[in-house]
């Protein structure tokens, strides 16, 4: 028997000019002027959920137009796509990949069907774009069928997460780019006040002299271990699944193409992609994202540490620790006159809630695969784009709009450290820690120095105890670490 | 002294004409066409998050602009603001109300500063327009001042959750009519199976007969509680913290504007206002919002029951439980020929994942207040309002697209009630647990039915066994209160 | 046909005693010592992972034991149990009511099989023991049955999560008493300190001033609506599904138990126990354990704020805002001499984390049932008891080892208050917000007090500016409010 | 000036014989009996809230010994302690690696102070058991001192992660070798049903044939990849940071501790220990923990999968899945004659939750650091601890009591392969995506084989589509690599 004659019939008696296509469900009216099909038409329609379309993570668009145009590739090198239809679906990718066709791809983020209407979607798109290019019109798949040419040795469950983790790699750059930079703007901010003394605080209890060099290069180096994190994910995205089809066995596909595919891709993209070991575990495998999920919620967690800690040391300013001042960005108060307040951090702290929260969606859909798959990757790989960009952005603004203009406040840094009475610790190795507790908790009681009290009540000579309790040497010891290693 | 002339100059030399304003920073170039003023300008240049606006929480703004008004009425009734400017307010706020003006509401959701932003935002484009109405320019705040008019009596930390609460009951109204309609849905469906027999299962494990009515109309009932829970949340919503001011002293609020300004609100929202009882509690509490994000997971609790168990029904169709299925809204593979999947439940669980990474959002942003405020209400209301938002989408997508159109395969229920070993229980009381042990363990291990093996191996008569082992009758102990109570 | 002659053989020749039980499995050995039966003895090999017995939660032994009393008389009362074999039932039950037997409830806390090895554990001992008190041996099932007379009209599935919810119901009290207590200590502490102003802070920076007695007694209020929350669930987890039996159709129970037994079990525990009204939806439902599990959360979201406003006020001493101090509980360092740290509090902050965390695991077992039954209520209960014991215990130590013995530095708030320059807000009305403003900028750069600058630069007199800027006044204005709800 | 001469007065008057001890805070009594001292005795007192012990996590116990041994021997090494003294503490911490002492350790795992009271129990019980190893009395610190000789140059902050680090180690094996066993069981169960085809499902709808191997084999590779997270966090856990102390600028140690210290303990352990390049920042950074409670929680992710599929394969016996049955541990019902339940599948199910909220426990402590520490490791270390625990045990239950005894049924799984329509897209290359689609639509719906329908309506001959549709050659295309990798 032969093939069908058409996917599609043209109508344009409407107001809006309209093409007929069909699948196995029945027929419906397209607009003649969209690129994509039937399938996506009915997707369109299913999921009005979140408002928010597949459009709005352009990475994903494009990375699954990179994916579709290796795939022709393999399948013209093994000679199951004529070089002419690769050619024009290659084509069509390109542009694609050029930013083109965004409006395309209307579906809801939070779609049903475990990627197959975004994947529909761009063979529908790709396709029609394809006729165009070789000179036909639209819906005549006859030419160029979206699954039997664009699809083939395809399926959802391979592509999709292909496109989903090169998204993810490509938008992982940006977001270790902005960590880079925030770590370089405390590691400057560091760098300015190497020699000022502060208190060092634990559990909100004043302890011992350190610098504030060593408290901001402290988050510079958070920073810095986000971003050796996130680079390791790279590798790991990179093991992709191409040529599983279905559920890993890889029905309907040339065993070559695996090879094939994957060499492709990984030529065209850069990246180290390789094939997973077992193909049906990877299927299923939603490992990656949860590590992914797992970075992202690390570097919240350094994030907001940083946050909260700028607006503790910025609280005041008679009445709190007063130690920096974050630059003013707008009047705190329709109230009180002057307050000003630590917005930026304020929005950072709530950027890393919503990791948080994304951190649990991520958990929830991983963690609820049935069978040969788990139907849920859509709404982990939304909220994981959706995650990143949002740090990539609030890195940006607490850099640009807070850190490179904090101001510190040397003098009451000193003069706190100089307060401090467990600064008797320093005098342990030569009374023993008993007896500085009695000199600490006279200091304590009584206000003085701990440098007056112990001049008193040991017999330790006077260059001695400044030796002993100077704070810049009592931050120097490790201290110096911090300088060389940046 | 005299007050200062002017908040504002004009300038129109540059491209995009412009007005300077000035605040406690300093001064900025705010566009001539904006309604809104320094605050507002500088707030919009501060957070570039999210990318998504205030306006995108159309009952936040309508219902801010009602608080407005009535607080402008609470202080023309106490003599503090003249009648002329009151009027210019409040028809200010009623254009607001009315959906005017939205797009001036850009600031980021994700804001720092506990929503002085839009409170700030507020007073300016109630201000400038109620200028304009008044014959003035904008910026001319002499006449008509932000703060010092728009804002009297008031502080962001009591009217912006004032505003907050409204829109949540102002959301939570069409969610729950969304529950109810589902929840008609569901029941119709039961009422049309309320005789059709099939097993229930426990621990996915055949178990004892019941009906399809009985199984779907659970899920109304379901509903039924969460409808509610919606409505019980609405008294707690209004408990609101009018006249507190900054941090629930009352400072800068004449002591009388407190009931005033609440009683005007009750009146114009016809909704059950009162003053919180400790002012000072009510500043920090986040108490409602943690209970609206508790039923709103709940909620989605059992909307995930509902679209887990229509697709485990749904599986097959030959090698699943195949007893209803539920209507084909699109093809379901790329790759598999005629395959079709459930896809709205499966978008409805992925609704449901959102929801509880909305909780744990909530959770922090409502654990992390310091002192005399928590100061991530923003991201707090943003994650309820789109969470409700969400909801109230899903459902009705769940009703229309799927629970409207399902059908019961009628005959692989009764099939399936009729196989089950477990219905040996049924002769428990005639013949004792033990017994009955034995005969449920040979028909599960023959495959022969229960009523056989008790037929040989008891002495019950014919017409008793079959009294005993009906599926109807068995499934109609306590079920007929489904029909009774909807 | 006879009834099995018995359900056990006994042996002596091993060196623990044992008797021989069997069940649809086959045979097994269980100590002659043991109350327990079979279906325990296989439970206690089967899940041994948490290496904790639900002996562990009497409240639960004992509320199962009140179910199986009430459940025995209304299988009385219908004529389904002779008036000798209930009155043996319910003496074994109040026994264990009373405390004996705990040690024969060994089983893993978190079993598999959504209790029916509790239930079994339950009628086995209760057999047994009923045996021992009517002159037969254990084992001797003949007589009394665990399943048939102890089980009669009854399942898991339904009982069950009756001492499930009792049990919770008798914890909470306790709970609610703790936070009473804790309550009443911050209001004790408030009211000693009602007339000492201090500063209040919003987003960390010095605001107005407000009084010790209002910062501490809004943590009382928390507290209260806690308590009215705890108290709000009782009648809701008094709705019970008695009866119901499998899935909710009451197999093999008489249509009149559900009415009896839920009588008999509202007399002989006084709470206002009614049947669910829908009975299949009921078996499923996990909504009062999500209730349960927000209350808790809640409750903890307070108790979070307390400890972490306390751990911030008690920061210093030297540089911190030393407001208060929190008693010396222990050394604070091992090495910094004289040093104290808050741990109490910090206690309480990770017993909030541990809450958290159990709302997490509560949401998932909630959130995965499958048709007519949710299998996950064991980890649900153990979580909720744990939570409850952990929450009641955590505010008992806050309370007694912290709260009742805090001193306030009333020097120091008073300084604060006076120090802010946001006081200038009180002069909004005389002069203007942005004339205001000016005052409070010259007084945060300069160091000056606002009334100094305000005498200078306003034609304001000098009694009105001691009028308005009185702290002790600023706080008062809805401050009395505190004196009068407790 | 001279040393106190003793840290302790001894008194035998009491009931129990007691010793005086004393510290900054005062003077306390001691039991005579116990190796502990004043400050364990405090810590004792109070944190009476989760009921469980330090002890109950004796690898905890057991790597703080080995740390503080090998802080002896650096300090011996450095002339900072005589040899007589570091022997007789390396002796006593020895003792303590041994099991010996574990009572002696009984602060709750819940204690505030970031981990000060049980580096103190520590210093004590080493301390006086030193002391009698030395022929001294308990309490004569004039000899060997708590704080100056076991304790010096270190601090908790310092010290009491480095415990907690090696103990997440040690434990971490263990669990390895877990997840390895499990992993192997699943592939011998693979391996033995290599030739069994079955339906492979997606979104729980038949899609295309596979292997019960390649099923099985799938949990397998997620375990194996569970192994090498769980290794890779090994040298993540060996970055420890000695000599930092309080707040990593090493105060009170010499400069040269750090490295002995680290050099000593990595060659007792064995472990590839090395220094924190910035001693600051790991103060406070808990990224390894995070890191670690994503690793379980992934593993948890892939176990949930693993039980949640069996569940559903074992689901029936008839009017379920039915392709395997798990092993009958126990009777399943208390009502319904001879029902089994998948008990352990579920028990590990929840075992998963628990891990869940573990994460979020884990998520809240290491988020909420201040300043120059976060003093909420206790929660994290505890939760983990546990968590491994639970996991290590709920595998072995997992692979010992479910999967190393699954029965495959092998007919029915065949039975299901050759039934599913969606087989026609092995048509696919052949005839075109649509006309496979009427294909698997006829068959759907008639109940008739693909075959059939093929042969009817294509032209291909009867031996190609015996070829194209033979389901073992169609489950093999990608399906040897499992027999391959393992």
């Amino acid at each position: 028997m032969a093939r069908h004659a058409t996917g599609s019939k043209h109508t344009t008696h409407r107001t809006e000019a309209t093409r007929v296509e069909h699948d196995c469900i029945g027929e419906l009216q397209v607009p003649e002027r969209a690129y994509w099909g039937i399938h996506t038409e009915r997707a369109i329609r299913n999921f009005p959920v979140s408002g928010r379309a597949d459009a709005e993570h352009p990475q994903l668009i494009q990375a699954y137009a990179t994916v579709k145009k290796a795939c022709a590739s393999a399948n013209e090198e093994l000679g199951l796509l004529s070089g002419v239809k690769a050619g024009a679906i290659r084509q069509a990718c390109m542009e694609i990949e050029g930013g083109r066709f965004l409006d395309q791809f209307p579906i809801d983020v939070m779609q049903g069907g475990a990627g197959t209407s975004l994947n529909m979607n761009m063979n529908e798109v790709i396709a029609n774009r394809a006729l165009e290019l070789s000179g036909h019109h639209r819906g005549e798949y006859t030419y160029i069928h979206p699954n039997d040419d664009v699809n083939k040795s395809q399926s959802t469950n391979d592509t999709y997460p292909a496109a989903c983790k090169i998204a993810l790699i490509d938008m992982l750059g940006p977001l270790a780019q902005s960590a880079k930079k925030l770590s370089r703007s405390f590691h400057a901010l560091a760098d300015r006040h190497i020699n000022d003394v502060t208190i060092g605080r634990t559990q909100l209890q004043d302890a011992v002299p350190m610098t504030f060099g060593q408290e901001f290069h402290a988050f510079a180096s958070f920073l810095k271990s986000d971003v050796a994190a996130i680079e390791a994910l790279v590798p790991r995205l990179a093991v992709l699944n191409l040529g599983a089809t279905a559920i890993g066995t890889g029905i309907c596909a040339d065993l070559r193409f695996r090879e094939s595919a994957t060499r492709h891709l990984a030529q065209v993209t850069g990246l180290p992609i390789t094939a997973a070991p077992d193909p049906v575990a990877a299927v299923t495998d939603m490992s990656v994202y949860v590590s992914v999920s797992a970075a992202l919620k690390n570097l919240a967690v350094h994030l907001k540490k940083a946050a909260d800690d700028l607006r503790l040391l910025n609280s005041g300013p008679h009445a709190g620790l007063n130690e920096l001042t974050v630059p003013a960005r707008q009047a705190g108060s329709s109230i009180m006159p002057g307050k000003v307040n630590p917005v930026i951090p304020e929005c950072v702290d709530q950027c890393c809630f919503v990791i948080f929260g994304m951190d649990t969606t991520v958990n929830w859909a991983a963690g609820e695969g049935q069978l040969q798959l788990n139907a849920f990757d859509p709404v982990i790989i939304h909220s994981l784009l959706d995650g990143i960009s949002l740090l990539t952005r609030a890195m940006g603004m607490f850099r640009r709009r807070c850190v490179d203009d904090i101001t510190v406040n040397v003098t009451v840094g000193r003069r706190h450290a100089e307060s401090s009475p467990s600064i008797a610790a320093s005098l342990n190795a030569d009374i023993g820690y008993e007896h500085a507790v009695d000199i600490a908790k006279e200091a304590s009681e009584s206000g003085r120095t701990v440098r007056d009290i112990a001049a008193e009540r040991t017999d330790l000579p006077a260059d001695r105890l400044d030796a002993l309790l100077d704070p810049i040497t009592l931050s120097r010891g490790l201290g110096q670490t911090c300088r060389e290693q940046h």
